[in-house]
């Protein structure tokens, strides 16, 4: 592949290879400056396959021919046989591991090389770092809202940026906290569970029992083979006696699809409810067949709903389905699993516990792949030090401002295990201890200092590639979602909240204030 | 590449082709229900994309074992053995050109063939078209408020769902009518024209004139080399007194980097400003070196902003390049581009012509590239016809009803040339002519007649795909960027208008509101 890069990253890199600096060191950080979604925190992501690409890094001689036609003409020859030999055996990169919760302003990636492919890597890094992790958090604020028992599953194949967004969306959502995705390719390619069972346009296809082909289902427990169309429509007309609804008005081509899929998967019948009226038809229907089917020793897998009022018609149907079970004597009928879709957002899962929903299982799409909420976690790249000298950029807007020099970063845990605070040294001082006071300088607070105790400090880096190789070994797709699992429940309650979290602190070390102090004093 | 499915498709496919109704003729219809971001119309695009992915629509072996995996384990093996032969030979497809004005429940693609296979082409034609259809249409939208003369950027690389959204983001903001890219590779591969100088990182990375290596240009007439650093140490003196700005708040870190880049590009020198004070520091240096190449004979090619009150510091800008041209004699200084970026939004556009601005060029990521106004334009993918029977979804939501039957779609215009009628037909209906009056339903007034006379009535679909092959020839992607131009301004203003347009009508004949009666007659 050819290196992901704007037309400016060449129009500099030639510009430091014309002036012999290409091969000074430099140092740079890729972090974002606000929590995504009005929350403090965000879920890193897309590691892994940044250490695939910066391994795989190399322009070929197509992409060097591309770049000579495109590049001003004054360019010398010698710059694009450079090129051709441009690789990242030089290129050191340290950073949080995959699914740990990150903070505003605090660095998650470090990388350290020769000036011109430091530089050149910035857009790559970017791309694939931040929608990865904007999409891996908006997936954890859907799994904090939906609460650890149900099933959330994505379906954002169709609303994605093509193909390649999508499996994008997937393997980071599933990091986020998903439970399964509708995406075979995703399934294949990740190893992903992948779920789903019947749609609108299937039951549309049908306009009555008649069609429905093969007709007979052998009974779990062997037997004489029944035919289920008719066994269905004499439960149909016990249902509706039960639910008094007219059994005329229950859509008898979506009775028919109801059958055939039944036939088709007895182990594995899942009803969508809502392709004509819910309940003179859909539920009925669904009923009949279930029944029918439980007669056949098998059992229903669950019901789906895709309009209307989610939460409200969860607890109608929970409704029908007990009266059903008490009335039949089919005890796990009550608890057949209700499943939800259709333009799911964060407000739809308030508004699910607000009216305690009967829902078990929601299908997230458009608003979790597209995070309409926030489209852009707006992660940038900066350099913090060049051929020894830390860099500083001092704009108008306080918030721009680089906090400059190359850094280890701490991650400082109160009594209830909880992070209180990350702080930002500068390299070669010594690492905080555990129990022992420290003055810093809280970012936003930075004319005071203030002292902390931290009961636990964890170095947040990790060296992950070096010398051209990556040097750690990566975990598992599942084991980077565990991980972010546990990297959420450490979060403090205040921290964690979705809508006006308590500010997370970050912090410099005395040392690092001082260099920066020094630094704007020289440049005023 | 796998073909791009959701589960359910399969297993859908499964049942029919248990029911033995998988060779059942079948037609589906591809449309959106609402015009995205408040306008009436949308772009449609992605043609070219199905077409492609349509003729390699195949199941490898690995694809069948991997749903061999995942299917439920009652599914007969035969099923699989046929998928593996599945392709699209016997699908038929015609669409709206690409890049053609549509509009909302007007199909702008058609699918016939089995119905195994017109189901199974849902989500990857749904994946394919969405996106691309709402980038362009939000491209588009930009093209419109910048008006024809100001030059469009599409730098969303680093903020897309990774490279791939990041290419389809390039592709088809070309299309809706932007000029160029940062994108390299979208660049090579598409053919878009890149552009791109000079970032922060490079300026931040000098921090004097010392530094400057080569330190000598020729003049552009040929002549003894010129050490330019000096040469513009010396212009920044009678810049910074022309300006009454102090010359030692100019930093020498920028003018090193300015000079430095002007040395590498003399012809393509371009000055960005805000890396530190814009007023003290950006443009006397810019100006400083854009003189001193203009004493070699060089001209410098633009001034880029990326903070701020972009409007606004455009006029000064504007203002001091016009005296500094005036005053040292130089008059193309006064006609410098200034180009901006910095999160430009379709409402930086609208105060950028409010203002009055100087801007001459604008580049536009994340707010073109994540279309955050409204992130999927929700295209929908719905059956109309079954084994020669039109399908009908009645829901309790007016807006979500299908139109039933295969449809020829026909577009009126009125007597100065722009559409003002879609009008839904029945196949085997005859034409409507040109000069003569129509009676038709217009949609959201279904109870009424309408009587129009179109001055032109065009066909709006052509065939593309027939017997698995493509069989119309494709535009290049500067066709269909010219023809998106083209029907865009045969638009009227009032459907042009991207805030509370006049709606757009949609009709049917009279015979096809016949058939939509009766089938919900019907199913009452």
């Amino acid at each position: 592949m050819a290196p992901l890069a704007d037309l400016y990253q060449l129009t500099m890199a030639y510009g430091h290879w014309r002036a012999g600096r290409h091969r000074v060191p430099a140092a740079a950080e890729l972090f974002f400056r606000r929590g995504p979604f009005g929350g403090v925190f965000a879920l890193g992501a897309g590691l892994a396959e940044v250490l695939r690409c910066l391994r795989a890094f190399r322009f070929s001689a197509a992409d060097v021919a591309y770049l000579r036609s495109v590049l001003p003409s004054t360019t010398e020859d010698a710059f694009f046989d450079y090129l051709a030999t441009l690789d990242t055996s030089e290129v050191t990169v340290s950073a949080v591991p995959e699914g740990s919760v990150i903070f505003a302003r605090v660095p998650f990636l470090q990388v350290k090389g020769p000036l011109l492919v430091v530089q050149l890597l910035e857009t790559m890094l970017l791309c694939l770092v931040n929608y990865a992790s904007l999409v891996a958090t908006n997936a954890t604020r859907f799994r904090l809202l939906a609460g650890p028992n149900v099933k959330l599953m994505e379906m954002g194949l169709r609303r994605a940026q093509g193909p390649d967004g999508a499996l994008s969306a997937s393997k980071y959502s599933y990091i986020g906290g998903f439970d399964c995705t509708s995406n075979i390719l995703a399934g294949k390619l990740y190893g992903i569970p992948v779920r789903g069972t019947i749609a609108h346009s299937f039951i549309m296809s049908f306009t009555s029992l008649e069609e429905v082909q093969p007709r007979e289902l052998l009974p779990l427990a062997g037997g004489k083979p029944v035919d289920l169309p008719a066994l269905a429509e004499s439960w149909l007309q016990r249902v509706c006696e039960l639910l008094q609804t007219p059994p005329e008005k229950a859509n008898r081509g979506e009775l028919g699809a109801f059958v055939s899929y039944a036939i088709t998967f007895p182990c594995d019948f899942q009803g969508l409810l809502d392709t004509y009226c819910i309940r003179r038809s859909g539920l009925p229907n669904f009923c009949a067949v279930a029944l029918a089917l439980h007669q056949l020793g098998y059992r229903a897998i669950g019901v789906r709903l895709d309009s209307g009022d989610l939460a409200q018609q969860s607890k109608e149907i929970r409704r029908v389905l007990r009266a059903c079970g008490a009335h039949f004597q089919v005890p796990w009928f009550e608890t057949i699993p209700i499943a939800v879709s259709n333009d799911i957002s964060e407000q739809s899962l308030e508004e699910f516990s607000r009216e305690g929903s009967e829902i078990n299982m929601i299908g997230v799409g458009t608003n979790l792949v597209t995070c309409p909420l926030q489209p852009s976690l707006g992660c940038v790249y900066k350099l913090v030090e060049v051929n020894g000298s830390p860099c500083l950029k001092l704009t108008e807007d306080e918030e721009k401002m680089t906090i400059p020099g190359t850094k280890t970063i701490y991650r400082l845990y109160d009594a209830a295990g909880h992070p209180f605070m990350d702080l930002m040294a500068l390299e070669d001082e010594p690492s905080p201890s555990a129990g022992q006071e420290l003055v810093v300088h809280v970012l936003g607070q930075l004319g005071e200092t203030s002292k902390v105790v931290p009961t636990n400090v964890e170095a947040l880096h990790r060296m992950y590639f070096k010398d051209g190789q990556v040097c750690e070994p990566l975990p598992s797709l599942s084991e980077v979602r565990s991980h972010a699992q546990v990297s959420l429940s450490l979060l403090s309650p205040a921290h964690r909240q979705l809508h006006e979290p308590q500010p997370y602190l970050v912090a410099m070390t005395e040392r690092l204030h001082q260099l920066l102090a020094e630094l704007r004093q020289a440049s005023q």
